[in-house]
């Protein structure tokens, strides 16, 4: 299963098509601007589109919800918490995420610790690339999605 | 099993009976209030007494400890990260869960990602009912735990 | 495996040598010192040195990335999200923790919910013991890893 989800950072003035927001920043940053250097410590609450294929505009067939937060000092890198919530034809249920992002590498894994629905008990790794990167406001992630336990409920 | 767990969120005047804390927000927001619209953005810690039954004053079995977040920007929605902490006859130790919280859904699921004591190892899933809500400031959940693995230590 | 590690929060003064910052505080907290009484509220995001001795100036062989929240009204505790991160010549890939640490225990356990690389699919417990305690400023923590699971990738 292979998705991209799309981020747009809210910076003061795009709160219309902004899908995620800082939330929490260190005592030298604030809300609207990342914090420098590295974006230490800003924590950032999401709600964003997936599609199948690289564009933005294209219908969204689920929601990756939750939140990151930058935790290197000396290079960019993240923490994740989210979910990715389906409930079209295909998909009905949720898969829950968490793990060390290290942004500059090209992919990197992530933990899938859980599911409910159709991923019920569910257990894997999530292979992230980032696909498109502009300035501190839009990222776009490529998400392989590699299930290793999934349980069917009877 | 069957709990209960009582959240009451501090609003600048409840300090004494406040059992949760709004500790971010997005700028739109602030920590006594809660953001507009939906909440979105606002991160919660909490300390809330478990009970067996749904009254707030009955005595507390244990804790439920951590944080939830709204992570939508359309609807009511938020993401858990908390523990149940128990240390009494019956059972002692934590149950850790994690996932997503569709808080307009009556009934829905996150996930028990582990645990530890009684609970060691630990898996399954919550459901979860919001029994009670009362404004932005009292909330009462329903919650079924299942768990599917839990390992004996010998 | 045992390993041991090193954070220094951030109080307004410390900037370079600090590990960690106080990036989210309740209404009558800040980001520089902690919140009163018990810290409850603050959510610290850190990023910690580890080392195989208690020396915070011994050579590092990876770092524990992630954040803490203090959630408890009336005693220190504390529940994290966090990963270990390495890369050297014995382990490559990361260790996920979650859960509640009730840190006026002697010793506690929290979940190992995930990993990658060498760790992959992991779980398991850490127990962690706090090792020293300097003020809010500096804490070290001994960490015994013990994992349950844990796949080859063939």
């Amino acid at each position: 299963m292979v998705f991209y989800f799309h981020d747009i950072v809210y910076n003061g003035e795009n709160y219309k098509n902004a899908t995620s927001a800082i939330v929490g920043a260190p005592e030298w940053g604030n809300r609207t601007i990342m914090s420098s250097p590295n974006n230490f410590g800003d924590l950032i609450v999401f709600d964003d589109p997936i599609t199948i294929d690289n564009n933005l505009h294209s219908p969204s067939i689920g929601r990756a919800q939750g939140m990151y937060f930058y935790d290197q000092k000396d290079i960019f890198s993240s923490w994740l918490g989210f979910s990715f919530v389906f409930n079209n034809s295909d998909y009905k249920g949720s898969l829950n995420f968490a793990g060390h992002d290290p942004l500059m590498n090209k992919t990197r894994d992530i933990s899938i610790i859980g599911g409910t629905g159709d991923f019920f008990m569910a257990r894997g790794i999530a292979t992230l690339r980032t696909d498109a990167f502009e300035g501190s406001v839009y990222f776009r992630l490529h998400v392989h999605v590699k299930l290793y336990e999934c349980w069917k409920l009877l």
